[in-house]
C-alpha cells in the first residue's frame, strides 16, 4: 500500500505540477473552509452584451467547492440577464488558467462532503456546456485536467502562444481516470482517436500541439489574448442567438444526456474511488510534501 | 414582430446571398408554379456507363418543389437503368451549383404545400445519400446551405478553386437552424468540432478552407472540373458494384435510419416553423426588397 | 458465373497483393494443415515488462486457422504473465506484415470449418483490441485486409517509410465487404469520413498517406523501426497500468460490445457468403493462377 502511495505521489511530482498545483497552495491546509468573495471578477460591458469571468481563485484557480459555487452563481446571473449575450472566461493568476479540481476537497472528508463536490463539477459542466450565451476562453496559462475541461466547455479557445503553457486532460499520468463525460466532451472536440491516446498517455499537450489536434482553436501572442477573445466574440455575436442557441443543443444535447442518464451512479464511482484507502494515503503523502517544499 | 422581421431581412442581406439567390430570382414573384422540362439535363453515356445530370434551373438552381420533383424523376431513371454505374452532379448555372431551397416554397403558401415541398427535401436526401450509384459533385459555383447538402450527399467532391465561390451550411446567419439530419450528413464528412463550429457561425467556406476541413476531397482549376471528374468516376467504376453498395449502405444506414424513424416530426417541425407570423413576414420583407433591386 | 469469377480473379491480381499473399503461397494446396511450432516467436524481457511477438507464419504472416491459434495462446500466456506489460507486434517475414486472412482457409472446407475460422478472427480481434497490456505495432512491411485490422487494434502504430508498403483495409477491391467490426475499428482510428472513402474505394495506403489519414501514428526509417517501438512503449509503461487499462476499456468497449451483441450472426453472414458457388468458384481460379505462375 504505501509502495502505491509513494509511487503515486512520485507522479504527481513529476506530472508538470509545480507545489501549489492542484489546489493544495490555495489556503492553509486543514484551515476551515471561508465563502471569500470575489473568486471570479465579473464584468458586464452593457454596451456589447459581453462579460468577462476572469478566475481569481488564487494561487492557481483550483476547483474548490467554494470557488465552484461562487463560479456557478456568477454564470447564473449573467445566463438569466438579458444584457448579456456572451462570456470571456479567462484566468487572473499568473500563468495558470486552472489547475483543475482541488485535491483538498478529496482528502480527510467525509463521503457526504465527496459527494457534494462531485456534485458541483458535475453542475460546473452542465451549465458551461450548455450555455446558451457564447462563451469564449481565453486561455491565459496552463490548464491541466478539470481547467482542460472548463476550456473544452465553451465555444471557441484561444491559447497564448507561450511555450511554458501546456493543456490536456493529464489523469492518468496521477494514476486517477477521466469521467467519461470527459471523455465524451474531448471526443467531441478532437475525435475518437487523438482523445484515445491523450487520455490513455494523460497527455499535456504544448500550445502549437493543442492547435494541432484540435484542442484549442487559435494561438495568439500572450498580449493579444483579451483582444483577441473580444475580436471572435463580435463574430459569434453577430449570429442571431436563437437559432446559434437551437443548433448547440442540437450538437451537445446527446452528450449531456448521457450524464444526466448516469448521473447518481457517476457521483457514487468518484465516492468510492475517493474514499479508497490506498488514495486517501497517496493524497496525504503529496500533501505533506508539498508542505515541507513550501516550508 | 417588425423589429425581428428587419433585422432578419438585413441578416439575409449580408449574408452574402446576392439577390436571386434562395430562388426568389427563379420566376416571376406571383406568378402561377410552371412544370418547366429541362430543369435537368441527363447525360448518359453508355460506353462507361457515366451520367451527367446537370441542374439548369436557372438563375441560381433554387430547390423549387417543381426542381426537386424533375430531380428525383431523373436519378430514379438512372438509378433503374443497368446501363449506369455512376453519376456526375454538376450546374448548369453560372457561378452557382445550387443556392439552396427555394424561398418562394416557404412563403404565403398553405401548411399542405409547406409540408409536401419538405418532403420533396427529405426525398431527395435519402435518394442521393443512398443512392446505388457512385455519386460524384463537380461543384462549378457557390454552394450553400441546400446546395452543400446536396454535395455532401455524394461519393465524392471535386470544388473549382474559384476565390469567388464558396460552400457550406449557413442557415444560422438567417435565423434559420440547420435540420438534425443536415447536421448529421456533415457530421458524417468533417467530423463533429467542425461541424459545430460551423453550423453555429453558419460558415460559408472558400474553396481552400473547404479543402481544409475535408468539406470538399479536391480542388482543381475551373476548366478542369468535369474531366477531373470522370477521371475519378471511373477509379471508383473499377471497384465491383456489389461490395462496394454494401459498404456505402454499412456506413450511411445508421444516420438514414435516424430520418426514417424521425420523419413526419421533422415535417411538423418544419412547417410550424415556417408558419409562424414573425418568419412569413421576414420573408415578405426581404422578398419585397430583392423586387424593389431588381426593378 | 464464370465471367463473374474471372473478374473476381483479375482484380485480386490487379489489387497490388503479389502472388503468394493471401496465404495461398503458404503452404503446398491440398496437403494437410500442420500444426506448426513457432510461427509465433515471443521474446520476453523480464527487465523491462516487455514481450516482443514476432510473426513468422512464412511466406506472408497470412492469418491461417493454425497462425490464428498459435497468435492467441501466445497473447493469452502473455496477459497472464504478470511480469508482462507491453507487446511489441512485428514480422519476421521479409516485406510483408502480414498479408490478413489466409485465403486457404475459405476455400473448399465445410461450413462448421468456416465457422470456426470465423471465430478465430473475431477472437483475435477481441483480445487484440482489449489488451490489458500496451500495444505496439511495429509494421516492417505491408499490411493489407486483416493485417491492417491487427495493427489498427494496437494502441500505437509505428511504420517502416518504405515506399514499397503499403497499408489499408482493400477487401472492395477484391468484391468483399469489411465486417462492420473491421469498419468499427477503422472509424474509431481515422475518422468517419476517411473510413467511408476507403473502404469504398477499398483503398491501400503508402506509409506518408497513412500518416496523413492518422492510420499509423509515426514513420521511421526502416532500421529504426524497433528501437523506436521500445522507445515508445517506455513511454506507454510510465502511466500507472490500473488507471490506463480502465481509460482505454472505456474507449473501446461500446466498440467490442457492438460486435459481442452480434457474434453469432456476424459468423452466419460470413458462413453464407463465403459457400457461394461464386465466391468459391472465383477462389478456385485464382489459387490455379497463382500455381502456375509458381509452377
Amino acid at each position: 500500500m504505501a509502495a502505491v502511495a509513494v509511487t503515486l505521489v512520485r507522479r504527481l511530482l513529476r506530472s508538470g505540477l509545480r507545489p501549489g498545483l492542484c489546489g493544495a497552495g490555495g489556503r492553509e491546509l486543514g484551515a476551515a473552509p471561508r465563502r471569500a468573495i470575489g473568486r471570479v471578477a465579473v464584468e458586464l460591458d452593457s454596451s456589447t452584451g459581453v462579460a468577462v469571468m476572469k478566475m481569481e481563485n488564487l494561487p492557481v484557480n483550483s476547483l474548490s467547492l467554494d470557488f465552484l459555487t461562487e463560479f456557478l452563481i456568477s454564470l447564473e446571473k449573467l445566463e438569466n440577464d438579458r444584457g448579456c449575450r456572451g462570456v470571456i472566461l479567462t484566468s487572473g493568476a499568473p500563468k495558470i488558467f486552472s489547475a483543475g479540481l482541488d485535491i483538498m476537497e478529496m482528502y480527510g472528508k467525509s463521503a457526504e462532503h465527496y459527494a457534494e463536490f462531485w456534485k458541483a463539477v458535475q453542475e460546473m459542466w452542465l451549465r458551461l456546456y450548455q450555455s446558451n450565451m457564447v462563451t469564449v476562453a481565453a486561455i491565459n496559462g496552463s490548464s491541466p485536467a478539470g481547467g482542460c475541461l472548463m476550456a473544452m466547455c465553451c465555444d471557441y479557445r484561444i491559447m497564448a502562444e507561450n511555450p511554458k503553457y501546456s493543456i490536456g486532460l493529464n489523469e492518468t499520468q496521477l494514476g486517477i481516470v477521466a469521467p467519461f463525460w470527459f471523455k465524451d466532451t474531448m471526443v467531441n472536440t478532437v475525435g475518437n482517436r487523438a482523445t484515445e491516446r491523450s487520455l490513455e498517455l494523460g497527455l499535456l499537450y504544448s500550445p502549437p500541439e493543442a492547435h494541432k489536434i484540435g484542442l484549442v482553436d487559435q494561438l495568439v501572442p500572450e498580449e493579444k489574448i483579451q483582444s483577441t477573445a473580444a475580436a471572435v466574440m463580435s463574430q459569434w455575436l453577430a449570429i442571431p442567438d436563437h437559432a446559434r442557441q437551437i443548433t448547440k443543443s442540437m450538437m451537445r444535447k446527446p452528450t449531456v444526456d448521457r450524464l444526466l442518464a448516469h448521473r447518481e451512479s457517476d457521483i457514487q464511482n468518484f465516492v468510492s474511488f475517493i474514499t479508497k484507502d490506498s488514495i486517501q494515503k497517496s493524497l496525504q503523502m503529496y500533501m505533506e510534501m508539498l508542505k515541507q517544499r513550501r516550508g
